[in-house]
């Protein structure tokens, strides 16, 4: 069948709207149509051609929400008409990894889905005859999508599309960072670098959680008032405090160090003070954003000695079949909200004017509704 | 009165071995008989001038174990006769830190402590007439010295000096390692880089634990023997895999990564292999070693997306006067063993010859009995 689709077929330049094949779900796969799916840096970042794992051409895109139309043989936890949410981080629940239960990174499909093909080592879309390439294992840019059943988190059927897409990765990576990675606790002082469309959701985890101060940082005054709204207690710019004084400000705002910092930028020279700013002796940080490719952080040792934690996360260490439900869960009985953070509602047609309000600082975040 | 010491007179000379004068304990503090000391690292480091905190002249030596022989005002928690083991790091159970049950980092005392003084400011020795300072708050390198009621363990009085003296230093912050700061779990896969005298310490500690494979890493071959009988299953020598195979090397021995490493050697490479020799998702790297001042870490933030856990340990996380007195109790049961790794006794009129064991790499611990 023929498919709707926004298409990267090279590196740095705009997506192509168009049609390509999509091939019926295979044994173990099902196949979704897309209802609406969020813009994230990550796809701007491979459509940059920074990714070295970057694979063209490629439907892109990995936040999405929509319906399964049909199931492959041997799919037994979803049926058609199921509203699910993609995982680009899948939930097998046999590897090592889910079975350690130590970690959300299953491994059982790693392999292939970072060469942009299906666990049978093949693709599911072609375009004039060509293959195009599966993207995180996801590719919501396209109207439908094929994805295997472990990747598939079946959610309640009166979320909104529109909205429940941003939990497919901005909402969860920042809200998980807090209640899973960090496991933040009441009464917590919490600092977070960058107020985007992940910092913001870190910073109402932490006020869900129950922590007394929240302090943001970011270079852009424009965010604090967004930020204000869903829990920022503390506003620290900087610039205005100097770029070399972040770290003590942030010390003499928290009694000597807070107990938790996330970093969501991306930004290394930013990580080093998101791990200096917390408390000695038990500060823990966590870096959320994705460096580009080859840089390093660093630190003197003493600030691991002294009894500080340095920790990453990834899809905010939440297991997507299990905790992805809870998560719409929450957001539907208003302990989070996501209607702010969706700053921008398109059509497919539009999409490259999403990345453009991206890039722009803009929005927080741009939906593209099929 | 005069004491017995052995006199740090400036930085990169032998120890003077003399008399000094010593005042009596003040209001808080404590005059304890030192009978015997370990010889670490430390304590050579600051000797050789490279420690940017070192100030002379002192008396070094912060592992003992003595007997109280005097109590100033206001101590309620010892007598005279009691046996106690002096702490470097103190436990005042009334700072933010102890108060915070998150760390033993106590810092009641550590500002006065780091200058070489006691609490009220002033030091207990002088000779000539002239100042002598305190060294990390110990000084066991004299035969009696004066401590803050806070920094005295209490112990049994049936366990032998010269043995528990170690349990002040090298013992606690290998075992502690293990139980405390990582809390390594049965079953758990160790690697150990460094087999001195805290790396033989993880190694029993987590022997004690119930860890399954314990991996020793050293260039010195003729440590592998000893630390086989302190419980390693395996042994990793960098010299003949290839110092840049050893991450590999650990990979291939333990399906895909440790559960924990610990760095006890003080190399910022060597820090930098285990926290990447750890595995994905879960690993968790402590650093123990005390890296040269200026010298940092790095690695690629992935390292810790992907779930990896970059911490340190100071005193083996160990809350001295609640903790120690245990850590004795399992020496004289038998759940840890001492003996074979204090290698030399020496009286104090020979302590340099024991720093020429250390660096010489002869000894594992050389012990002072006076």
């Amino acid at each position: 069948m023929k498919t709707r689709a926004a298409i990267a077929f090279e590196a740095g330049k705009p997506l192509t709207i168009g049609e390509v094949d999509i091939s019926g779900p295979r044994p173990g796969e099902v196949l979704v149509e897309v209802m609406a799916t969020g813009l994230c840096h990550t796809d701007a970042y491979t459509l940059s051609g920074l990714d070295p794992e970057g694979v063209f051409p490629a439907i892109l895109g990995h936040e999405g929400a929509g319906i399964v139309r049909e199931i492959g043989a041997g799919v037994t936890s979803l049926k058609p008409g199921d509203h699910v949410i993609p995982l680009y981080t899948p939930e097998c629940r046999q590897c090592k990894t889910c079975l350690s239960q130590r970690s959300n990174l299953c491994t059982s499909i790693r392999a292939t889905q970072g060469k942009g093909v299906m666990p049978d080592g093949t693709s599911r879309f072609s375009c004039d005859g060509a293959q195009v390439m599966h993207y995180m294992g996801c590719s919501t840019f396209a109207n439908f999508t094929v994805l295997p059943e472990i990747a598939l988190a079946k959610v309640r059927e009166d979320a909104p599309f529109e909205k429940i897409c941003y939990i497919g990765c901005g909402v969860t990576t920042g809200i998980g960072a807090v209640t899973n990675t960090a496991k933040v606790w009441p009464g917590a002082s919490v600092v977070v670098f960058g107020l985007g469309g992940i910092g913001l959701n870190v910073i109402q985890g932490a006020r869900m959680v129950g922590a007394d101060k929240i302090i943001g940082v970011d270079i852009n005054p424009a965010r604090q008032e967004m930020a204000r709204r869903f829990g920022m207690t503390h506003f620290v710019n900087p610039d205005e405090v100097g770029r070399d004084k972040v770290v003590q400000a942030i010390q003499d705002l928290t009694d000597g160090g807070a107990d938790f910092s996330f970093e969501c930028i991306g930004n290394t020279n930013v990580m080093r003070q998101a791990l200096e700013c917390t408390h000695r002796g038990w500060g823990t940080s966590i870096i959320i954003g994705v460096a580009a490719a080859g840089q390093e952080i660093s630190t003197r040792p003493f600030q691991l000695v002294t009894g500080r934690n340095w920790r990453g996360t990834a899809f905010g260490g939440v297991r997507g079949r299990t905790e992805v439900p809870k998560i719409v869960d929450w957001y539907m009985e208003g302990k989070i909200q996501i209607d702010p953070l969706i700053t921008h509602v398109m059509p497919l047609e539009k999409i490259n004017e999403g990345f453009d309000l991206m890039h722009s600082g803009e929005s927080i975040r741009s939906v593209v509704v099929f």
